[in-house]
């Protein structure tokens, strides 16, 4: 649950504590959509006084209501009261650049998703062209919120290397793009002083898997995008781990083969070029890298070929490098390694039995998504909520000053 | 720097923010060793008058004390003062368990090792024998001290694959050891209610060199320790990273030669396999493996012969996979690849500017361990100093009910 903390080595005082506590009440609220005043109590590890003051104050913003739930009259005692979002519909918008395709949805305080677009990229898309896209496509999503929503930031996902501080794409080979400024040029397309932030897509696909997918509550997850290249989102204690500039999680370079194929990175017998769509393709005896249709094959495999099996061995020896070096709790296969993995379930997990230290002894499982191919989006709008989570008062203050209009047009 | 922070979705109330700000002053009290009010105002984030109320808590305890530094009266304004630790000497023991030693030493507040000894372990030793000889090595140490001085906690380093939460050593292949209650054995030996903590040597090794060694300051940081077997220390975002149960950091694990040769896990081509102390051995061409003994033989090294420059070049293979999967500032080598480093530096470096992605965007660096050959004794009282420092009043008021007497025997 990516509730926020203070950095190490910093005081608290009292205005840094009414901020954190109400972000993290309100991280609460947004993260089970639904919560009794008496779980927050024991989470939070504060009062009862104390929380009711929080959840007041949250109250006469707006942003959460409170109410005793239905079949909760009946017992003996009085039923905790349960706080949940709203009356005002606090969202943001998550944005999805893929090579294809780029989807803007709205998401809701709470994590539900109320609405979706999406548009077709042309070929060879320049970068000013796909932020044009993505903002002719969030006009209507924001539109359709009710009057009163109010809009607290843009998150968007890209496939590429992105330096966090600065929001830049650094290189998206498959887009083709190097060194573009692609969180300033959408906030000054949208014209408007909402917070933009970008994250690459594996980050993201872990941070919405880690809140609301197949690793809810968990504290230790990696999470691997497939696709023509290999991905990875790492979650450790509790949190995102970037790395020093945003770079970490490039797992699909991790050499696993002496004399493996060339890698479009110019090494040799990374990992990515033994399980990701053109191995596959291979293996299947397809031309096509097309990741929905070398899923639909997947799917119908009764009996893997001694190709895939070999993919699927590497899966295991990649899985298996990772569990060790990570000692997660679970490993999320998402894309096209979510249809790989049912394929050549008897080689991955013979793999990890056989080099997996002691692996009797650890909690480690394998599962596929759980938001399907929806990660990543999801995961755009819970990077959009960390802003408003970290300060919620100054984050809806802001929202109402700043509006909606310029998005919508 | 380690300086703990409250558990992910807590609330902070009064009492937790004073023990929060207490222990944190504290912290970089030992953190510096020597630090200015005006620092601690600015990197705690408090105003002035928090600070001085929180020092002089500290002090009515007799744990830090307050000077004009030396030459700063001179200046115009009044100098800031400076908080030290003492009068009152409060001190860990510090405990490294090797095959051939075990070592003791006496860690004080701020840093200093002021005191240490030094055991052989007989061939084959079983748990009691080596608990037996921390305790005789233990007293005279804990001897040494004023009397006045307080002991405040143990902290024990193996070399093996240890479960943090219940203390136990799980398998620790090169003192043959499996499944052993190692930190209750010690506890119930030394015969007294102190804390006692135990870690992997390479997770005490990357902590003792993020708090004052090679990686002091940093927030990404890899301790590679190597020896027969390599080992990975990891911190991230300014935190130790152990993994779900605490197995974190097998990187010695990674599979990165296809034909390589087995390793004593049961697997093939493990990266420890390939630079650990066999695989030197056997490219310097002598039988044995004593660290000591192919240190000097490394550094005697001008011209690394072909069979070298391979181990150099495997070596760089696993530091790049590291490098792309967690984007780290630094990665420090200690032990055996600290002397073997410069011999191959060449091969290092060249497979490093090859295959990390994208290095002029990053600003990692090789280098080897600050602290020598004594990380992971620094890194056993770090660890005990970490439980201090989560509520100094409750420690001291411990150590003072306990004392050090079941120690000294």
């Amino acid at each position: 649950m990516p509730l926020q903390q203070r950095p190490t080595g910093r005081g608290a005082n009292q205005e840094a504590v009414r901020r954190h506590n109400l972000g993290t009440l309100l991280g609460h609220v947004h993260h089970d959509g639904d919560v009794s005043r008496a779980t927050l109590t024991t989470r939070m590890g504060l009062n009862r006084s104390t929380i009711a003051a929080l959840v007041t104050e949250l109250e006469r913003l707006g942003v959460v209501a409170q109410s005793v739930p239905r079949g909760e009259r009946s017992g003996a005692g009085r039923p905790s009261l349960h706080v949940r979002p709203g009356p005002r519909e606090l969202y943001v918008l998550a944005v999805e650049v893929r090579v294809e395709t780029v989807e803007v949805a709205r998401i809701s305080l709470g994590g539900a998703m109320t609405d979706r677009r999406i548009a077709i990229v042309p070929d060879g898309a320049t970068p000013d062209v796909v932020v044009d896209l993505i903002a002719q496509t969030a006009a209507p999503v924001a539109a359709s919120a009710a009057e009163e929503a109010l809009l607290l930031g843009v998150g968007i996902g890209v496939p590429g290397i992105v330096t966090v501080d600065d929001r830049r794409i650094h290189s998206a080979p498959n887009l083709g793009w190097d060194e573009v400024a692609f969180g300033d040029l959408v906030a000054q397309r949208l014209g408007s002083a909402l917070p933009v932030t970008i994250g690459n897509d594996a980050n993201l696909g872990v941070l919405a898997e880690h809140t609301r997918g197949a690793a809810r509550g968990m504290t230790d997850v990696i999470y691997l995008s497939g696709d023509v290249g290999v991905g990875g989102g790492l979650v450790t204690r509790g949190r995102s781990m970037l790395g020093t500039v945003g770079y970490a999680g490039e797992v699909g370079h991790m050499r696993v083969r002496s004399d493996g194929r060339r890698c479009r990175c110019g090494s040799y017998g990374c990992w990515e070029t033994e399980v990701g769509a053109v191995a596959v393709a291979e293996a299947l005896g397809t031309p096509s890298h097309d990741i929905a249709h070398l899923a639909t094959l997947l799917e119908g495999v009764r009996n893997a070929s001694t190709p895939l099996r070999d993919v699927g061995r590497m899966l295991g020896v990649g899985i298996t490098n990772l569990v060790n070096i990570f000692d997660p709790q679970v490993v999320i296969l998402g894309g096209l390694l979510s249809a790989l993995y049912p394929a050549v379930r008897t080689e991955v997990d013979r793999e990890c039995a056989h080099a997996i230290l002691d692996p009797s002894a650890r909690r480690t499982e394998v599962l596929q998504a759980g938001l399907g191919r929806d990660s990543v989006l999801f995961g755009a709008g819970e990077l959009a909520f960390a802003t408003v989570l970290a300060d919620p008062v100054h984050a809806v203050a802001e929202a109402e000053r700043v509006g909606s209009a310029a998005v919508v047009g």
